[in-house]
């Protein structure tokens, strides 16, 4: 028996979903069987054939039944065939804030060998931490529409923030910064428009700031960095930010870090009060779905961020090494990998290292 | 006489803006006396300045003098000495919502010669037109604080959307969709997220593109858009979008074509019930002012939109060629020339132009 077993739920979810994440968890048992760890994972069919079988997209019984794991690993749910939102907002923006991931971490990283968009930008150029807000903001889905398909109609969407949501995931980052090399911490937001929402995040970071004189503080508008993501990135070490700001700027950082197939993601409720759920920052792709076309490079990427989450660091170092020796070597021969491929060399380079 | 006299109401505002605007009247009176025009100009002073010294960032009498004019040419403002958004709520804001700037009108264009930090981007590649919503949205400035410096604090920030504002802007893009070669538009919002706004986005897009079948209707993601604008900038040809995914996309927009330097804009209410008002995209840039180190040319592409808007379309096309003539010598000779050197260039070229 092992030394350790963790309790594992698994969302393959739709698309390309099961495909990456059989990968993710192969990786896994290759670095589990040299840890001494063992995954004892339970498969939960939810996304688009369950909503269309059943018209459930997370039931509560299923809801009770992951809160009992340590850790969720997702692969990703939509499919164009169920209406916008709802499974969105019926299952994974339910995970996230009913499951109280308030952190939602996402690496922005360069790997050396990777092909950047960025013409001037090297691997030291791009490497941040952005901590997004995970669990309000206009992500909250408060609003509603008034006088509907009348010339009169008028629809809200309201963006929630209050000072315990906000403080959590700010006091996060600065312990994250505080433990970078470069300590430094950049708020972005938009608080000369957003006046309320803004002077709160303003006065929160102020305050907690206190508490870390050895962190550097700076503050952004969203608008110009997305303008500085693409023209210097080096500017950003540990980026915290709202839900939708957070949203749309970890989109562009996987680009500009050389494509949302490296892009990978943390749902963490650091206080372990539920399972924090782990997910590639991609979608579903239902466009290249069972081709086995995917790189399942996120998801893995993802499957470390977890092992760090459960306190398993030399394995999550060992995993991120595997991959950063991958992106090297598909730098020089250029091979045409299928999914399968790239997840078959990386459990072969976790089970080879030293 | 001239045969036109256009009465103008100029703001050269704070930092480089009162630079930028010398520069920007310079070549307008270039193009004038080629054209026939005169530019009966009045100077207001509003900004950070007159803030310190009198509290005031608009008042209703100059407000009211504002209205008299056909348009406004506004340099920059804003000024860290002044708390974040008084000037931009105060002034900038107040003028976009209550001359129903419901166009806010910016191209985003690669020119020949000019460097873009896309590795694989040619000018052929970024050539689109963003039309964004500018007199609603989060921008409307609603929302509040409870509680304020208790733990239990709450602050809100309530993004407002009428059919009767999402209608006029999206069939205005729809006409420009219409003009265009390619007639192609797209949708940006956050659907699946923000589904009270997103559905109305949505229908009206749907419900106006009725009456353009020769366009070709697209939708995209927020956070897709920005790695698409990175990786695919030719999958845009005009984008509708809201009052804030406009602003980030559009600075974005601006590092993709080249940098905030040629980024150029038009506030535009296209039944001329109000002024319209043209700046460039940058702010006022307090760190480089005063030494004439700024690039007027976003602020003179600025002044082309505003010819368009005003009528004068062969006279903005002969600015826009200054500016593409300039734009590709500058590739060749490099040259480092101040704002007003620029500025000179640029009324030469419009001069000799055949
Ligand atoms: C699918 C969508 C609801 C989600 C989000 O907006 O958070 C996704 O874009 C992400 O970034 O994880
Ligand atoms: C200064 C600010 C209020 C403004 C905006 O957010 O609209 C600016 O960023 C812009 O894009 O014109």
């Amino acid at each position: 028996m092992a030394a350790r077993t963790v309790k594992l739920a698994v969302i393959p979810g739709d698309g390309i979903g099961p495909e990456v994440v059989a990968e993710g968890l192969k990786v896994l048992s290759a670095v589990a069987s040299r840890h001494d760890i063992a995954f004892d994972t339970t498969t939960y069919e939810l996304g688009a054939k369950r909503w269309h079988a059943t018209g459930e997209t997370l039931p509560d019984t299923v809801e009770e039944e992951l809160r009992g794991h340590e850790a969720i690993f997702l692969g990703a749910v939509g499919d164009p065939s169920v209406p916008s939102g709802v499974l969105e907002r019926g299952l994974l923006l339910r995970l996230r804030f009913n499951f109280s991931h308030y952190v939602n971490l996402r690496p922005v990283r360069l790997y050396p060998g990777v092909t950047c968009p960025l013409a001037d930008a090297a691997p030291e150029d791009v490497d941040m931490l952005v901590v997004r807000e995970g669990t309000e903001g206009p992500y909250a889905g408060m609003g509603g529409v008034l006088r509907k398909g009348t010339p009169g109609e008028i629809a809200t969407q309201d963006s929630v923030n209050t000072r315990f949501g906000v403080e959590r995931v700010v006091r996060y980052a600065f312990e994250k910064a505080a433990a970078r090399p470069r300590k430094k911490l950049t708020l972005v937001h938009k608080d000369n428009v957003l006046t309320f929402a803004g002077e709160l995040w303003q006065r929160v970071v102020r305050e907690v700031g206190a508490d870390y004189p050895q962190v550097s503080v700076d503050y952004c508008h969203v608008d110009a960095a997305t303008m500085f993501f693409v023209t210097q990135p080096q500017r950003f070490d540990v980026v915290v930010t709202d839900n939708l700001f957070g949203d749309i700027i970890t989109d562009l950082g996987a680009a500009v870090a050389g494509g949302i197939g490296l892009a990978a993601s943390g749902n963490i409720n650091p206080e372990n009060a539920f399972p924090s759920m782990f997910e590639p920052v991609h979608g579903s792709a239902p466009d290249i779905a069972g081709q086995s076309k995917a790189d399942p490079t996120a998801t893995v990427l993802s499957a470390a961020i977890m092992l760090d989450h459960l306190g398993l660091g030399a394995a999550a170092r060992q995993v991120e090494n595997a991959v950063a020796d991958d992106l090297e070597a598909r730098a020089k021969d250029g091979g045409d990998r299928s999914t399968t491929q790239i997840g078959d060399d990386l459990a072969r380079r976790v089970a080879e290292q030293g």
